[in-house]
């Protein structure tokens, strides 16, 4: 058994966020006993859909790509990537270290097809991410992580995680910046708003697609 | 001049939100105009912090670490890594192939101190992640970039932006999970509260740094 106390502490979260968001997928733990380890487990395991191996495919093979590959924490967790693409063409035929083949963009829904891919990583130029989101989308994956800076058009039950790690540093930048900001007249709805821009969770634990919404005009 | 129904488009959000984030910080555009394109791009700029350069140390040199020393987009948009530092002493004196040298961990407030160093990327287990930021605060370090998946304690001030890999594709599978999820009356909670994961904004743009919370009793 474990508290949610000692669970917090061991996972550095608020104890009263972890309970609420436990509460929202059922009864989970016993007041003032605290949670059975094994059966909570199991439980998250299984919503997060942890409890079967997932395929992957890259597409786009610089540094981040091959980091991604190498990733000891995927494969401990179920994550096994199949196949990477080489979009610009120029290792055909070559091996990311673990034994991934490298193959050309045009085998790319085959490769998914064949192989029954779950999810692709985009780590792609800004510049061809969409095209690779569209035949992936064809080819019938449901769950891309998004390397590229652009974002995606994709339709409704296609799942997209942007990590943009220039956007990342603009948010630290920015709450140096405003901790040091003199305030200015201008400026002044920055302050006036601090709250906005709190969130007991910084990780994006869950998160939902990106959808376009209806153009008004300014 | 520009739209927001134009910038909308192009950066793939919804229009309504665009001139919402923006009217936290004052007023932007002209209704029925638009925006002043240079005019928008310097406020933001500004808003981000983005109007100076800014000095990174890298603590782990990894494949993700060195992947992000030679991320192209840093040095174009002002964010510079001035030293790596390897936490195992295997690399030391080498170099991460733009000429950033490799420190001991013992080097690192020096560096830091000397240096000037703004932002740190923290990329090591997440056994030694505490340690590092630890050393990092103490130097004077107000924003961490963390790959580590374990959360950091530090002190108000100080902001950390989390990147988890694993997390990210957990709620890729999580969202895939729910889509073919059987109702059963266990997890009949999940189909109950469908909108408390929903977010208009998948990207994680400003975050607050966690702060520990006082712990109640389960």
């Amino acid at each position: 058994m474990i508290s949610s106390a000692e669970l917090a502490k061991r996972t550095n979260v608020n104890p009263a966020q972890l309970r609420k968001d436990l509460s929202y997928f059922g009864r989970f733990g016993v007041r003032g006993v605290g949670y059975d380890v094994a059966g909570l487990a199991s439980r998250v395991s299984a919503i997060l859909g942890l409890e079967r191996d997932w395929r992957l495919v890259l597409v786009g093979i610089g540094p981040i790509g091959k980091a991604l590959v190498r990733y000891p924490q995927f494969s401990q967790q179920g994550y096994n990537f199949v196949a990477a693409i080489d979009i610009d063409g120029k290792h055909i035929g070559e091996e990311i270290d673990p034994g991934i083949g490298i193959w050309p963009f045009d085998r790319l829904m085959q490769i998914v097809k064949e192989n029954r891919v779950d999810l692709a990583v985009i780590a792609v130029t800004p510049d061809k991410a969409q095209e690779v989101a569209d035949v992936l989308v064809s080819s019938g994956i449901k769950g891309i992580l998004n390397f590229s800076s652009s974002r995606l058009v994709v339709p409704s039950g296609v799942n997209v995680q942007y990590v943009d790690f220039t956007v990342l540093l603009d948010s630290l930048t920015y709450n140096i910046s405003r901790n040091t900001f003199r305030a200015e007249e201008r400026w002044a709805s920055v302050t006036e708003h601090p709250d906005k821009w709190t969130n007991e969770h910084s990780w994006p634990i869950i998160q939902s697609n990106h959808r376009a919404q209806p153009v008004e005009t300014l």
